[in-house]
């Protein structure tokens, strides 16, 4: 039966969660060996916004959006808050009142698998927010789930304390366990990132960069002179 | 057989009409009843935009846009042009021309179940425009439909006459007759919403501000700490 | 067998190209005879860009990248690479350091019929994409597929040498050979479109710019004036 | 507010109502003028059945699907319920228990702009649905809607009383009072079609019968030898 | 670091399993508190069949299958392979070869969120399959995933031994250790619906079956004859 | 500009066409590279069917199937007509007349990028389409496309004398020139898959059938007992 709300979860120290701020989504995808991206649905309401959290997370029933209220009194500074539907459903869950008692708690940002409203609000307010849907449609009260048990969202499985990082390409969840080594490896990822764009700067191109040539060669690359071309076809 | 166009349409005042572009979409909505709202297909091309007024209706035949240039001339100062075509259609019904001639009639901008082109322009020029497609594909002439008829468009009946509200949330829809007790509804709604938003501020939280721990005991929730809280698993 | 880079590619004049920039996709498609425009599924990450450009065409494998790589060396100033997948594929194929090498060979954009990431990097960098998807899933390295060879994208045929065409409402592409004679049709319509700017300014409306009541009549057109007219049902 | 239940609606002749049943939705929609046609999300769950039917139309809060147990009581033979949510949801409102029910009055099918659920047993039941959704997700209930109002669905105003046809290619319909004039110019359709048909089986073809020729040589058709036709360019 | 495979899963008593088999998904959906429902976007590839069986769980690498002939090792008598990949991916990771190979050891069915092919085959075969995607494109081999951990598929976490049930209308999952209890309450529901089914089949309707007219009177239902009622307007 | 009719187009022997039609649309696929797979849009209205034959393709405006009745003229025995819109529509382009007449000359299929109607008939005629929509909403005449050249469809080229295979898998094409190779090599891939089927009804699998333990061993797999294995989590 749900209804359960585990408290006092462990979270990442925060300077460690801070310094994903630094990476993109991408980056950190990469680094932890391409695992934990939520699917694309999931997408930001705003522009131009990159958050780094400890994922406080909530199950809601269909239309009811009792159990965010009751997530809020469980987060504290430095958290996203993670919200998925038990059963499928757009409406929309959350809006600009949710977002100011967030903002008081210095929670920083929300991802639900569901609808929000308000978004014009929350864009002024700059609470950002990636969701499946906009909907003006509210929800009721008076359905339990769960908060900061282990909830399904897009694709992946995110734990109470994992961290969440969140920008324009979408949603990446690290396990709190891995997060100095992902750290470290998105870092080192990002030193090597910015040694080729240094070269790409100066013109030189990937085929060099990456040293593709041989790779090429072997697979058998065939470079014809368009005139001598002649057919054109797409195989 | 189409081709109606129904003159002298009621409209309701204008300063009530106004009021409206007070309240946001999600607000009117639940102020009067949770109905009227039009489907999340219908988007706006601009963000930030929030707009109020009169429903002029049209229907246009699928890949022909004839019946907006007939419904132009029956709008006005203070109208929104509301759009359907009689059967599926998203090529770019409309463009900057259109919107040239709507704009110098006052008219506050369209809401259209197909498509739309030039949307840069549009935004450019600030006429805002919701639709459920964006197409450079142009549409013929010469094919009859209705004007200042019933339309129905994205899930929801809309009658000339109706005042239509339409922001980043989305579009809905308020019955000429009942539009003074909606914005009455809806004045009275942002003031328990502005009476919250200041608990809110302070800290305070939705369990206290709404009273939901009587119902959520009642319900069965149980708080749990994490360390003696051990499976951890979604049911 | 994939693995063909053609070479040497003809190209339209630069000052051609770059009048094109000058129009819609909207009049462009039109002056061609409403031909050569690129399915919707393909939108911009950006807002209010327009590029003209030459096609370089390129296949890639789902999933692999390489032939991005091999596609950039054959790419010059003024060039618009256009890619699509030899099979149906979303992940995200391209990113800032591409985007960085291409800008340094003064490339104008790319098109893609599959996933892009590093959004907000590429927003940044002025680097204009109209993709298919964002991911930020990236590719694999190792896969041949062909350079500068016809491919279909979005439903359409794009030919190394062809002028791409792209902005906010979607991508056009024309006929290298053809482009001359489009430009023109392109100046002409845009020309017969500010005549009639003048008059929606003006007031005047398109039932009279355009002389459609003659049609309206004899197509059957009825006004009715509203209290007159009871029953109020869509047909 | 909703709530109202309109009684004793007029209905088109069980006679004139089972005529349509031998024509298929394509027909009688061109038969009327091309309108009429709900949009293409509505899909049946079953293939190669066509009803027709008297609607009784029906509004569902969403997530609630009381009204349907209103509606049911104002059912008859010959009838075919029509049920849009007031706000758009997916949920499965409808399953087996409703149908034996539905069944057990003579109705003859359902059209809905929602979730159905139980669907394997509706089939083998020989109950027809047209539907948005399929969806195990049950609803709750008491919230009100409206019986016998007319409905916004899928595109289309349906009118309690209206005739509804369905089949495997949509669902299309009829203004009660313009029923018996599109069934007598359904079936002059079908005359012609009958004609054309034995004249293709016979080998011709509709350029012939139709007369095209003359049409396409004015708009410039150009038949050209596969051998003296280099290029094969798609333009 | 992905490649675990987890042994010697604990599995529900097989006769427990196979009631299940008895019950439709909306029905054990319903019994076990409206939770554990897989999004509709998983849909069956066959009709009319209905499995219930143990879970054995993998998730793959996008375009790679390798996981799954690592599960087929793990799979026995009654089983169902469940299969998510870690990133989002649709290609076709299944065909009847395999199916051949899990119907070898009793395997009962394959839920996949993401491409199968050869679906006339495996429809021959009588394997049946739940998927999102139906793909010719094939995957490669190399990439390791995990077998037999909790999985997100669809919106839920499915752990390795919890019972999985699907039909036309999708697909359920129980806990393990909740099986017993939530198949007796199945068991409940079903004869409760018996009951009413047969006073349905009387003619009785789900307004005196169910007892509503008390509250439909309360919350405000009207009844208004069709020629007393002028309007007609969807409110 | 269109209209160009391209006659007397080259096709691969009747006896090779026929032998792919033994094949899965997934075999060919793979027996040629991976390549030229149609996007999974486009699907079949029936099921259980394989169908191969020689393109005759077509494009046609928008809303208009005129050109389909020309190209008709150019079928014979044996083919399949593929038809693409020259800007994306979903109308009901084909229906039961034309397919009279298409097998009256004993073409095999349609292959549409559009929509088709008369559905319930086309599967009773025996008449097999891949079509991208269902739609009752007719086309109108009288704009000219072209056929036999090389189209663009569903991601691929097609060009007029290709071989076209479809099942229920999907639609692949192989170009005439290579037809023989490629039916060979899809044998070969038929008897190796035939050999395997052998074992892995006998009970072996993947792991074995296709040697892949000692690259799993290399890639780092670990096998865990349940018992020993505490944790549970998705990475």
């Amino acid at each position: 039966m749900p209804g359960i709300v585990v408290t006092g979860i462990p979270r990442a120290p925060l300077d460690l969660i801070n310094e994903f701020a630094r990476f993109g989504v991408a980056t950190v995808h990469e680094a932890q060996g391409r695992s934990g991206l939520l699917g694309a649905e999931i997408t930001p309401i705003q522009q131009g916004v990159r958050v780094a959290g400890t994922a406080v997370t909530a199950t809601v029933a269909p239309g009811d959006n009792t159990m965010i209220g009751v997530a809020v009194e469980q987060c504290q500074e430095g958290d996203i808050l993670v919200v998925a539907p038990t059963s499928p459903c757009d409406m929309g869950y959350f809006g600009d009142l949710l977002a100011t008692s967030l903002m008081a708690r210095g929670v920083r940002g929300l991802i639900i698998a569901a609808g929000v409203r308000d978004i014009a609000d929350l864009r002024d307010m700059g609470f950002p927010v990636w969701s499946r849907h906009v909907s003006a449609e509210g929800t009721r009260k008076g359905a339990l789930g769960d908060v900061n048990v282990p909830i399904s969202i897009a694709g992946r499985i995110v734990r109470p304390g994992d961290v969440v990082l969140a920008d324009d390409d979408g949603v990446v969840v690290v396990p709190r366990l891995d997060a100095a080594a992902v750290a470290r490896a998105s870092r080192e990822r990002e030193e090597t990132e910015e040694r080729a764009r240094v070269r790409y700067l100066a013109g030189e191109i990937a085929l060099d960069v990456n040293n593709m040539r041989p790779m090429l060669d072997t697979a058998g690359i065939r470079y014809v002179d368009y005139d001598s071309w002649k057919d054109g076809g797409e195989r």
